[in-house]
């Protein structure tokens, strides 16, 4: 059986520190069909001798990666988002297991990604907030740390797996429960957080230091649901005019 | 959901080359929940610094793995057998991917065993024919070739989903699902609708005659976001701030 194309999935590694790490991911990548590979601010030579040691047959992953210089940047024309994360400390959100949510990537071929923070410390709060859905892999609590290309082999498997119609039960078909068609792009997205962040900032709902904390919230409430490109319009819709209904009761 | 126990179950590698592969091999161990590691004549020195360092906290692991003489060896007590390899080159039997094969090893609390063989090529024949089942993580036929820390952390993961009754996928859902205690009561929900409107109406975004079938929409975008309780408030927040500036505004 032909396995379904993965090429509409990227693979984001925030500020990668390890050379062998990413070297091994670009194999587990080739090894499992995934060819796109993203590094946002690489704190390490992906071109480099260990890098390419471990790529094996894969150096052409590593050739081809697109270094970006924000998760935002490499995230511009994506419409689906899943952020991985081990247990939450301060996101209060629904956490997904791989074959929970990873399906939802290859329900159409929109474009999706899958992100995966720093050895060290992760994913800030601010990158979560990128994400439509999260995802954290299920491993023994007494030893939760998992090595960065130890996750992504377990996520690059999974889609594997999927691709190959091996998760999804008969009596649970794909069809989405939720509108899929016009899913907003995540830059449309962003336009619309960073202009209700402006109103709400115009009329004192938001103050410049707690800001970023409650707009976090909003940001989680908006992707929970799953905003198309019609709703990102008539969201802005009411920005506008209440932008312009204060202007002309100032003037 | 506590996990069934995996003590019963060792990861046997056949003359490991690598000693950061067998680091990394117990470190995901640790992760998955298993504790039992045996090296057949290994080839590298799995007590030295670049194996220590892979492992990070799972030191203990290679402290206590044992060290055998021979294939045969290692498995002596062991009445289940799985060994992992390619694609079937010289062996004539059935191949059987992880979730087919590795649920065997816990179905009871005999002692099982999943072999690995070495780096550059694999198990021998006579070295397969210690196994009484055949696993091969199905891969991209262009590039089949598997690092063999990734192999195991394909295994360790799934063993450690059959352990807590995973193996098989539930439906997966398009959104995940929020705790259903604090979702908002349909009269909050209903609250926040009309006070929506209202606002919408008093900046001049609805037209009285339009009005219903423009909110329609809006119940539809928040409806999927399954709000609760403090989403509805901080909503409603924005309402009264926007309000507010306005009324100021006039006065």
């Amino acid at each position: 059986m032909a396995a379904q194309s993965l090429n509409h999935i990227r693979i984001v590694l925030v500020e990668p520190a390890g050379a062998l790490n990413v070297g091994s991911i670009a194999r587990i990548m080739k090894n499992m069909g995934l060819e796109r590979l993203y590094l946002v601010n690489p704190r390490c030579d992906h071109l480099g001798g260990e890098a390419q040691r471990m790529a094996v047959h894969a150096k052409d992953l590593l050739q081809k990666a697109i270094v970006a210089p924000s998760l935002t940047a490499a995230l511009t024309d994506c419409q689906k988002v899943i952020a991985t994360t081990a247990r939450p400390r301060h996101i209060e959100t629904t956490m997904e297991e791989p074959r929970d949510c990873l399906p939802w990537l290859l329900a159409d071929q929109r474009q999706g990604a899958v992100i995966f923070g720093r050895e060290d410390h992760g994913l800030s709060n601010e990158e979560l907030d990128c994400a439509q859905r999260f995802l954290t892999i299920p491993i023994n609590p007494d030893y939760p740390s998992l090595n960065l290309a130890q996750a992504v082999t377990v996520c690059a498997y999974e889609l594997r797996q999927i691709a190959r119609g091996k998760t999804i039960s008969a009596a649970a078909p794909m069809a989405p429960a939720l509108p899929e068609e016009n899913l907003a792009s995540f830059q449309n997205l962003e336009g619309y957080f960073q202009h209700l962040e402006e109103m709400l900032l115009k009329v004192g709902y938001l103050q410049p230091h707690t800001a970023a904390k409650k707009m976090s919230k909003f940001r989680r409430l908006y992707h929970r649901a799953q905003l198309r490109e019609e709703d990102v319009a008539l969201l802005r819709g009411i920005l506008r005019q209440v932008e312009w209904t204060i202007a002309e009761d100032k003037s």
